[in-house]
């Protein structure tokens, strides 16, 4: 297809940041900030620099999955990112720590979003993953044109609700011209602590097909397993490979899949030129 | 606490309709719509006269929950709702079919909730059950300060992320003064079907606490159960009793605690006067 550069948003690199990853789901409650977090964990263990930008302003729960609840401090102009378990991280969360609701409206929340991307001093970065908020709205949108991203991992469980939602989360990106990195399905099976025999309670393969079927990547399934829901309940990500080791790789295999996905994506798109005017 | 007239927002009761329950939750992927989908099927069983409308804009899965693909007609003015499982249902998703997202905007949203509400042919109903889109942003209070609410359902799971925008949720509902109907824990444990062995997938008891340390009611506790879900996803829920008969008994027994509630919620309202001007 081609692309008129007229219509083509303006989402200017941010530098020294090499690969901007937005992690989002058509969905809530799939597991897109667990999939984000531990990913970014992943990637810092193989040794990339890594920040952790949580953009869900409706529900970001990164400082809980991440177990930081600090007050970001400013130097000068810049908002210095919290470092925790060897990433730097910055929530909406942080701006709000309590249990109100913030309401944000179109304008502020843009405003915002630029504060993040570009005001907070994420210093050299070989990748900042975005937790987006869940949905296909205008608020992601805003969000997702807004930052050069060099494409956006979709998770999904196997259910047909969340698959639905899924495939209009990947229209969403591809409308805006953001490239699938690929399709995550989370919450494939679980094994049963008990008898060790396997339960399909979101079903299960839907990931794949849909994946297929939209003619994007697949890159895996991820198990139901408490021992995840714990490690972000408890502000000790599972891929950080202190409780199951097992559970780490699956994520640290996900971390290679994504890292190679974007080398190529970047390569697709050629060296960027910034013109200044 | 007094509540000033001057800031009460205008909610006109709808005609013809008794309780107007919402069904909201701080975080998607709870099983908000699972719920809606069951109450109003299990309000209606009981003998009560029930319209489902589903407001969540952005992931519409009450069609898919429903097995009802139908395009509504309008009579005159008055769009007619579809009938499915003795329930009078409208959507969002009847208005947008495919995998396309739709992009609402603030005062485009309002108006089209306006003429859900209002222009939908209800006719008398005891229950109108409407599932609010998750999270607690400008669109979720826009449209419950749109809607002469009874009072709201929140639904959360018992893991802590879930919790914690649950709380989000409650006080959201409290600041626009919409009494809370529960708190119905979600996903609350999963029996293995393999070996009947209970299995805490995303932890326990956490929905019972929040609702007591906010003094709010619990409405109870529903398994996390792959039937329920295969429900949904054939659209066939599970409230309907052909499956599994004691699912069904635990979405009637949430029925039952709703109208209660309902009642209740209404005899401390007193009656409504609408003065024409």
């Amino acid at each position: 297809m081609a692309t008129s550069p007229a219509t083509e948003p303006s989402r200017p690199p941010i530098p020294g940041i090499q690969n901007v990853i937005a992690v989002g789901s058509g969905k809530g409650g799939v597991g897109k900030t667990t999939v984000a977090v531990n990913l970014a964990i992943a990637l810092s263990r193989q040794g990339n620099r890594v920040g952790l930008l949580d953009a869900d302003v409706y529900g970001p729960n990164v400082p809980l999955m991440m177990g930081v609840r600090a007050q970001p401090q400013a130097i000068g102009e810049r908002i210095q990112p919290i470092e925790k378990h060897g990433l730097r991280v910055m929530s909406m969360g942080f701006l709000n720590p309590g249990d109100k609701p913030l309401v944000w409206r179109g304008p502020m929340l843009h405003s915002v979003i630029q504060q993040f991307l570009r005001g907070v001093d994420w210093g050299e970065l070989d990748y900042l993953v975005i937790d987006l908020p869940p949905g296909t709205g205008d608020v992601q949108i805003t969000l997702i044109q807004t930052a050069p991203l060099t494409g956006a991992v979709v998770v999904t469980t196997p259910s047909d609700v969340s698959l639905e939602d899924a495939r209009k989360a990947i229209n969403m990106f591809e409308q805006v011209r953001v490239p699938i990195v690929g399709v995550v399905e989370n919450m494939s099976f679980l094994v049963c602590p008990h008898c060790n025999e396997r339960i399909d309670v979101f079903s299960h393969g839907g990931g794949k097909r849909t994946a297929e079927s939209m003619n994007v990547p697949f890159l895996g399934e991820l198990p139901l397993h408490p021992e995840i829901r714990i490690g972000g309940d408890s502000g000790n990500p599972i891929a950080l490979g202190g409780v199951n080791s097992l559970l780490a790789e699956t994520f640290s295999f996900l971390a290679t899949l994504v890292a190679q996905r974007a080398t190529e994506l970047r390569a697709r798109k050629g060296p960027t030129v910034v013109i200044e005017d």
